[in-house]
Protein backbone atom coordinates (compact mmCIF):
# COMPACT_ATOMS: atom_id res chain seq x y z
CA UNK A 1 0.00 0.00 0.00
CA UNK A 2 1.11 3.27 -1.19
CA UNK A 3 1.38 5.52 2.88
CA UNK A 4 -0.50 8.21 1.73
CA UNK A 5 -2.63 9.13 -1.37
CA UNK A 6 -0.85 11.25 -3.45
CA UNK A 7 -2.09 14.44 -3.11
CA UNK A 8 -2.10 13.56 1.16
CA UNK A 9 2.20 12.93 0.25
CA UNK A 10 2.54 15.97 -1.43
CA UNK A 11 0.86 17.82 1.27
CA UNK A 12 3.47 16.21 4.05
CA UNK A 13 6.09 17.41 1.96
CA UNK A 14 5.09 20.58 1.34
CA UNK A 15 4.29 21.19 4.81
CA UNK A 16 7.47 19.63 6.41
CA UNK A 17 9.27 22.12 4.66
CA UNK A 18 8.43 25.31 6.64
CA UNK A 19 10.85 26.44 9.48
CA UNK A 20 10.30 23.94 12.28
CA UNK A 21 8.08 21.48 11.34
CA UNK A 22 9.65 18.06 11.19
CA UNK A 23 7.97 14.94 9.21
CA UNK A 24 5.85 13.87 11.94
CA UNK A 25 4.72 17.16 12.85
CA UNK A 26 4.07 17.85 9.53
CA UNK A 27 1.85 14.60 9.11
CA UNK A 28 0.16 15.87 12.36
CA UNK A 29 -0.71 19.31 9.85
CA UNK A 30 -1.97 17.70 7.32
CA UNK A 31 -3.94 14.87 8.48
CA UNK A 32 -5.65 17.75 10.80
CA UNK A 33 -6.43 19.90 7.62
CA UNK A 34 -8.00 16.98 5.82
CA UNK A 35 -10.10 16.45 9.17
CA UNK A 36 -11.07 20.55 8.15
CA UNK A 37 -14.23 21.32 6.08
CA UNK A 38 -13.08 22.59 2.53
CA UNK A 39 -13.82 26.18 3.45
CA UNK A 40 -11.76 26.46 6.09
CA UNK A 41 -8.65 24.95 4.56
CA UNK A 42 -9.76 27.23 1.11
CA UNK A 43 -9.65 30.06 3.39
CA UNK A 44 -6.38 29.29 5.32
CA UNK A 45 -4.49 29.00 1.05
CA UNK A 46 -6.24 32.42 0.71
CA UNK A 47 -4.93 34.30 3.35
CA UNK A 48 -1.27 32.58 2.83
CA UNK A 49 -1.34 33.45 -1.10
CA UNK A 50 -3.37 37.09 -0.48
CA UNK A 51 -0.86 37.89 2.05
CA UNK A 52 2.04 37.02 0.06
CA UNK A 53 0.43 39.07 -2.69
CA UNK A 54 -0.42 42.01 -0.84
CA UNK A 55 2.82 42.40 1.19
CA UNK A 56 5.92 44.53 -0.42
CA UNK A 57 9.16 46.07 1.43
CA UNK A 58 8.89 49.60 2.11
CA UNK A 59 11.54 51.42 -0.42
CA UNK A 60 12.44 53.27 2.45
CA UNK A 61 13.05 51.39 5.26
CA UNK A 62 12.51 47.53 3.90
CA UNK A 63 10.13 46.45 6.01
CA UNK A 64 6.99 44.29 5.28
CA UNK A 65 4.07 46.26 4.10
CA UNK A 66 0.96 46.88 2.01
CA UNK A 67 1.65 50.47 1.31
CA UNK A 68 4.86 52.26 -0.20
CA UNK A 69 6.33 53.74 1.84
CA UNK A 70 4.95 51.98 4.83
CA UNK A 71 3.07 53.18 7.55
CA UNK A 72 5.93 53.68 10.27
CA UNK A 73 7.69 55.92 7.54
CA UNK A 74 5.58 57.95 6.31
CA UNK A 75 3.95 58.83 10.32
CA UNK A 76 4.29 62.43 11.32
CA UNK A 77 4.40 61.38 14.32
CA UNK A 78 7.67 59.56 14.08
CA UNK A 79 11.03 61.43 15.05
CA UNK A 80 12.50 61.35 11.78
CA UNK A 81 16.20 61.50 13.34
CA UNK A 82 16.85 58.23 14.75
CA UNK A 83 17.08 54.94 12.74
CA UNK A 84 16.95 51.46 14.47
CA UNK A 85 18.50 48.79 12.52
CA UNK A 86 17.08 45.20 13.08
CA UNK A 87 17.83 41.86 11.53
CA UNK A 88 14.17 41.15 10.64
CA UNK A 89 10.14 42.52 10.99
CA UNK A 90 9.43 40.30 13.55
CA UNK A 91 11.94 42.58 15.52
CA UNK A 92 10.18 45.84 14.52
CA UNK A 93 6.68 44.10 15.64
CA UNK A 94 9.06 43.71 19.04
CA UNK A 95 10.00 47.02 19.17
CA UNK A 96 6.68 48.38 18.61
CA UNK A 97 4.80 46.45 20.68
CA UNK A 98 7.16 48.21 23.39
CA UNK A 99 5.36 51.40 22.67
CA UNK A 100 8.67 53.35 24.05
CA UNK A 101 10.43 53.78 20.83
CA UNK A 102 9.32 56.60 18.07
CA UNK A 103 11.58 56.83 15.97
CA UNK A 104 12.43 55.02 12.03
CA UNK A 105 13.61 51.43 11.65
CA UNK A 106 15.84 49.75 8.96
CA UNK A 107 15.14 45.92 9.01
CA UNK A 108 18.40 43.89 7.10
CA UNK A 109 16.72 40.89 6.48
CA UNK A 110 19.29 38.64 8.12
CA UNK A 111 22.31 39.10 9.39
CA UNK A 112 26.23 39.07 8.36
CA UNK A 113 27.33 34.90 8.53
CA UNK A 114 30.41 34.06 6.80
CA UNK A 115 30.35 30.43 7.99
CA UNK A 116 27.07 30.50 6.26
CA UNK A 117 27.72 32.64 3.37
CA UNK A 118 25.56 35.58 4.29
CA UNK A 119 28.09 38.59 3.13
CA UNK A 120 27.42 42.32 3.18
CA UNK A 121 25.31 41.94 -0.11
CA UNK A 122 23.29 39.39 1.08
CA UNK A 123 20.88 41.64 3.35
CA UNK A 124 19.83 45.10 3.21
CA UNK A 125 22.34 46.90 3.91
CA UNK A 126 23.33 49.06 0.30
CA UNK A 127 19.57 50.48 0.78
CA UNK A 128 20.58 51.44 4.45
CA UNK A 129 24.03 53.22 3.05
CA UNK A 130 22.12 54.94 0.49
CA UNK A 131 19.43 56.15 3.18
CA UNK A 132 21.81 57.88 5.11
CA UNK A 133 23.42 59.57 2.15
CA UNK A 134 20.49 61.16 0.90
CA UNK A 135 18.90 61.86 4.24
CA UNK A 136 20.89 63.89 6.39
CA UNK A 137 18.55 64.51 8.84
CA UNK A 138 19.10 61.51 10.16
CA UNK A 139 21.19 62.00 13.53
CA UNK A 140 21.58 58.79 15.08
CA UNK A 141 21.37 54.64 13.98
CA UNK A 142 20.73 52.34 17.07
CA UNK A 143 22.39 49.09 16.09
CA UNK A 144 19.69 46.54 17.44
CA UNK A 145 20.97 43.28 15.94
CA UNK A 146 20.30 40.15 17.93
CA UNK A 147 22.91 39.45 20.68
CA UNK A 148 24.38 36.22 18.61
CA UNK A 149 27.23 35.97 17.12
CA UNK A 150 25.81 37.06 13.57
CA UNK A 151 24.02 40.13 14.94
CA UNK A 152 27.57 40.96 16.47
CA UNK A 153 29.36 40.30 13.77
CA UNK A 154 26.57 42.57 11.39
CA UNK A 155 26.42 45.43 13.94
CA UNK A 156 30.40 45.56 14.24
CA UNK A 157 30.91 45.99 10.47
CA UNK A 158 28.54 48.41 10.08
CA UNK A 159 29.53 50.43 13.18
CA UNK A 160 32.93 50.60 11.25
CA UNK A 161 31.43 51.52 7.74
CA UNK A 162 29.17 54.85 9.34
CA UNK A 163 32.73 55.91 11.82
CA UNK A 164 33.97 58.01 8.66
CA UNK A 165 30.01 59.69 8.23
CA UNK A 166 30.37 61.24 11.83
CA UNK A 167 26.85 59.45 12.64
CA UNK A 168 25.95 58.63 16.03
CA UNK A 169 26.13 54.98 15.68
CA UNK A 170 24.87 52.87 19.26
CA UNK A 171 24.54 49.86 19.71
CA UNK A 172 21.53 48.63 22.32
CA UNK A 173 22.45 47.00 25.93
CA UNK A 174 23.33 43.76 26.58
CA UNK A 175 22.70 42.29 30.24
CA UNK A 176 20.63 40.28 32.64
CA UNK A 177 17.03 40.09 31.30
CA UNK A 178 14.16 41.95 33.91
CA UNK A 179 13.16 39.22 35.92
CA UNK A 180 15.71 37.07 35.10
CA UNK A 181 17.68 35.50 37.93
CA UNK A 182 21.53 36.10 38.32
CA UNK A 183 21.95 32.09 39.33
CA UNK A 184 20.70 31.26 35.90
CA UNK A 185 22.24 33.51 33.72
CA UNK A 186 25.01 32.44 31.21
CA UNK A 187 28.80 33.55 31.63
CA UNK A 188 28.62 36.01 28.70
CA UNK A 189 25.85 37.91 29.50
CA UNK A 190 26.90 38.31 33.09
CA UNK A 191 29.88 38.96 31.73
CA UNK A 192 28.37 41.86 29.80
CA UNK A 193 25.99 43.12 32.12
CA UNK A 194 29.30 43.83 34.36
CA UNK A 195 30.99 45.47 32.00
CA UNK A 196 27.72 47.52 30.62
CA UNK A 197 27.36 48.77 34.37
CA UNK A 198 26.37 52.43 35.29
CA UNK A 199 26.09 54.91 38.51
CA UNK A 200 22.65 54.59 40.44
CA UNK B 1 1.08 52.05 14.41
CA UNK B 2 -1.41 48.88 13.81
CA UNK B 3 1.43 45.88 14.25
CA UNK B 4 0.90 43.75 10.92
CA UNK B 5 -0.68 44.72 7.85
CA UNK B 6 -4.55 43.57 8.01
CA UNK B 7 -3.58 40.78 5.59
CA UNK B 8 -0.31 39.42 7.53
CA UNK B 9 -2.14 39.54 10.55
CA UNK B 10 -5.23 37.44 8.88
CA UNK B 11 -2.48 35.04 8.00
CA UNK B 12 -0.83 35.30 11.76
CA UNK B 13 -4.99 34.16 12.60
CA UNK B 14 -5.66 31.55 10.88
CA UNK B 15 -1.97 29.79 11.38
CA UNK B 16 -2.59 29.97 14.57
CA UNK B 17 -5.89 28.15 15.11
CA UNK B 18 -3.80 24.70 13.66
CA UNK B 19 -3.08 22.56 16.34
CA UNK B 20 0.51 23.05 18.37
CA UNK B 21 1.09 26.39 16.54
CA UNK B 22 1.19 29.11 19.23
CA UNK B 23 0.85 32.81 18.35
CA UNK B 24 5.02 33.16 18.24
CA UNK B 25 5.00 30.34 15.76
CA UNK B 26 2.39 31.48 14.06
CA UNK B 27 4.01 34.87 13.80
CA UNK B 28 7.33 33.13 12.43
CA UNK B 29 5.51 30.52 9.89
CA UNK B 30 3.68 33.64 8.42
CA UNK B 31 7.14 35.96 8.07
CA UNK B 32 8.61 32.67 7.07
CA UNK B 33 5.92 32.35 3.81
CA UNK B 34 6.14 36.23 3.63
CA UNK B 35 9.84 35.89 2.96
CA UNK B 36 9.31 32.46 0.14
CA UNK B 37 8.63 33.42 -4.21
CA UNK B 38 4.98 33.50 -4.89
CA UNK B 39 4.54 30.55 -6.51
CA UNK B 40 6.08 28.52 -3.39
CA UNK B 41 3.07 29.77 -1.61
CA UNK B 42 1.22 29.27 -4.05
CA UNK B 43 2.17 25.76 -4.17
CA UNK B 44 1.57 25.18 -0.51
CA UNK B 45 -1.89 26.83 -0.37
CA UNK B 46 -2.37 24.60 -3.81
CA UNK B 47 -1.16 21.83 -2.28
CA UNK B 48 -3.54 22.01 1.01
CA UNK B 49 -6.66 22.81 -1.03
CA UNK B 50 -6.07 20.07 -3.29
CA UNK B 51 -5.44 17.44 -0.68
CA UNK B 52 -8.59 18.22 1.16
CA UNK B 53 -10.31 18.06 -2.13
CA UNK B 54 -9.16 14.61 -2.95
CA UNK B 55 -9.33 13.73 -0.03
CA UNK B 56 -12.57 11.01 0.80
CA UNK B 57 -13.45 8.60 3.82
CA UNK B 58 -13.49 5.05 2.70
CA UNK B 59 -17.31 3.57 2.86
CA UNK B 60 -15.87 1.08 4.24
CA UNK B 61 -13.02 1.50 6.68
CA UNK B 62 -13.42 5.30 7.56
CA UNK B 63 -9.70 5.59 6.31
CA UNK B 64 -8.81 8.66 4.22
CA UNK B 65 -8.44 8.20 0.58
CA UNK B 66 -8.65 8.88 -3.01
CA UNK B 67 -10.86 6.13 -4.39
CA UNK B 68 -14.00 4.59 -2.73
CA UNK B 69 -13.29 1.71 -1.62
CA UNK B 70 -9.93 2.55 -0.26
CA UNK B 71 -6.83 0.87 -1.62
CA UNK B 72 -6.40 -1.78 1.79
CA UNK B 73 -10.04 -2.64 1.42
CA UNK B 74 -9.71 -3.44 -2.04
CA UNK B 75 -6.41 -5.11 -1.97
CA UNK B 76 -6.45 -9.03 -2.82
CA UNK B 77 -3.47 -9.59 -0.59
CA UNK B 78 -4.94 -8.40 2.83
CA UNK B 79 -6.38 -10.79 5.55
CA UNK B 80 -10.16 -10.35 4.60
CA UNK B 81 -11.56 -11.97 8.10
CA UNK B 82 -9.62 -9.54 10.72
CA UNK B 83 -10.38 -5.48 11.34
CA UNK B 84 -7.80 -3.65 13.28
CA UNK B 85 -10.03 -0.68 15.14
CA UNK B 86 -7.74 2.79 15.49
CA UNK B 87 -8.68 5.68 16.05
CA UNK B 88 -7.36 7.86 13.17
CA UNK B 89 -5.67 7.75 9.52
CA UNK B 90 -1.69 8.61 11.53
CA UNK B 91 -2.40 4.75 13.37
CA UNK B 92 -3.12 3.13 10.42
CA UNK B 93 0.04 4.78 8.65
CA UNK B 94 2.11 3.47 12.03
CA UNK B 95 0.69 0.11 11.37
CA UNK B 96 1.75 -0.09 7.71
CA UNK B 97 4.74 0.94 8.54
CA UNK B 98 5.41 -1.89 10.73
CA UNK B 99 4.74 -4.25 7.35
CA UNK B 100 3.37 -7.21 9.63
CA UNK B 101 -0.23 -6.74 10.05
CA UNK B 102 -2.01 -8.18 6.92
CA UNK B 103 -5.80 -7.64 7.69
CA UNK B 104 -7.73 -4.99 7.37
CA UNK B 105 -8.89 -1.41 9.27
CA UNK B 106 -11.62 0.61 11.16
CA UNK B 107 -10.85 4.07 11.70
CA UNK B 108 -13.35 5.37 14.53
CA UNK B 109 -11.49 9.13 13.73
CA UNK B 110 -11.65 9.41 17.37
CA UNK B 111 -11.71 8.15 20.88
CA UNK B 112 -15.01 8.28 23.24
CA UNK B 113 -14.64 10.70 26.07
CA UNK B 114 -17.41 12.19 28.13
CA UNK B 115 -15.24 14.41 29.64
CA UNK B 116 -14.70 16.07 26.30
CA UNK B 117 -18.08 15.79 25.25
CA UNK B 118 -17.78 13.14 22.90
CA UNK B 119 -20.24 10.36 22.46
CA UNK B 120 -20.44 6.33 21.13
CA UNK B 121 -22.33 8.50 17.95
CA UNK B 122 -19.50 11.25 17.87
CA UNK B 123 -17.03 8.52 16.39
CA UNK B 124 -17.18 6.30 13.33
CA UNK B 125 -18.69 3.16 15.52
CA UNK B 126 -22.12 2.63 13.83
CA UNK B 127 -20.07 2.41 10.89
CA UNK B 128 -17.99 -0.58 12.27
CA UNK B 129 -20.95 -2.38 13.71
CA UNK B 130 -23.00 -2.21 10.08
CA UNK B 131 -19.68 -3.71 8.71
CA UNK B 132 -19.61 -6.47 11.27
CA UNK B 133 -23.29 -7.72 10.67
CA UNK B 134 -23.17 -7.14 6.95
CA UNK B 135 -19.64 -9.10 6.06
CA UNK B 136 -19.75 -12.47 8.67
CA UNK B 137 -16.16 -13.43 7.25
CA UNK B 138 -14.93 -10.94 9.72
CA UNK B 139 -13.72 -13.47 12.60
CA UNK B 140 -11.48 -11.38 15.16
CA UNK B 141 -11.67 -7.48 15.85
CA UNK B 142 -8.63 -6.22 17.37
CA UNK B 143 -9.23 -3.19 19.27
CA UNK B 144 -5.72 -0.59 18.70
CA UNK B 145 -7.33 2.82 20.58
CA UNK B 146 -4.29 4.44 22.09
CA UNK B 147 -3.17 3.32 25.50
CA UNK B 148 -5.15 6.55 27.20
CA UNK B 149 -7.94 7.10 29.31
CA UNK B 150 -10.16 7.64 26.23
CA UNK B 151 -8.63 4.76 23.88
CA UNK B 152 -9.10 2.28 26.91
CA UNK B 153 -12.62 3.10 27.57
CA UNK B 154 -12.86 2.96 23.41
CA UNK B 155 -11.95 -0.40 23.57
CA UNK B 156 -14.26 -1.19 26.40
CA UNK B 157 -17.36 -0.18 24.93
CA UNK B 158 -16.45 -1.93 22.35
CA UNK B 159 -15.54 -5.08 23.58
CA UNK B 160 -18.92 -4.69 25.38
CA UNK B 161 -21.12 -4.04 22.21
CA UNK B 162 -19.22 -6.87 20.42
CA UNK B 163 -19.74 -9.57 23.46
CA UNK B 164 -23.10 -11.08 22.09
CA UNK B 165 -21.75 -11.30 18.60
CA UNK B 166 -19.38 -13.95 19.39
CA UNK B 167 -16.39 -12.36 17.04
CA UNK B 168 -13.03 -12.81 18.93
CA UNK B 169 -12.45 -9.43 20.54
CA UNK B 170 -8.66 -8.75 20.95
CA UNK B 171 -7.06 -5.74 22.64
CA UNK B 172 -3.42 -4.97 21.60
CA UNK B 173 -0.56 -5.67 24.33
CA UNK B 174 0.62 -2.76 27.01
CA UNK B 175 4.09 -3.29 28.51
CA UNK B 176 7.67 -1.88 28.27
CA UNK B 177 8.18 -0.07 25.17
CA UNK B 178 10.96 -2.25 23.43
CA UNK B 179 14.61 -0.59 23.82
CA UNK B 180 12.97 1.56 26.82
CA UNK B 181 14.93 1.24 30.41
CA UNK B 182 12.83 -0.62 33.07
CA UNK B 183 13.83 2.18 35.41
CA UNK B 184 12.00 4.79 33.36
CA UNK B 185 9.01 3.25 32.83
CA UNK B 186 5.83 4.32 35.02
CA UNK B 187 3.74 2.71 37.10
CA UNK B 188 0.68 2.50 35.12
CA UNK B 189 2.97 0.90 32.19
CA UNK B 190 5.21 -1.26 34.45
CA UNK B 191 2.08 -2.73 36.07
CA UNK B 192 0.55 -4.00 33.26
CA UNK B 193 3.63 -5.11 31.47
CA UNK B 194 4.07 -7.86 34.81
CA UNK B 195 0.25 -8.39 34.18
CA UNK B 196 0.52 -9.42 31.00
CA UNK B 197 3.39 -11.31 31.09
CA UNK B 198 3.86 -14.34 29.41
CA UNK B 199 5.70 -18.32 29.40
CA UNK B 200 8.56 -18.26 27.43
Amino acid sequence: MARFTPAISRLVSELSRLPGIGGKSAQRLAFHLLSLPQDKVDALAEAMVEARRTTILCSACCNLTDQDPCEICTSRSRDRSTVCVVENPRDVAAMERMREYRGLYHVLHGAISPMQGVGPEQVRLKELLARLREDDGITEVILATNPTVEGEATAMYIARLLKPSGIRTTRIAHGLPVGGDLEYADDVTLSRAMEGRREI
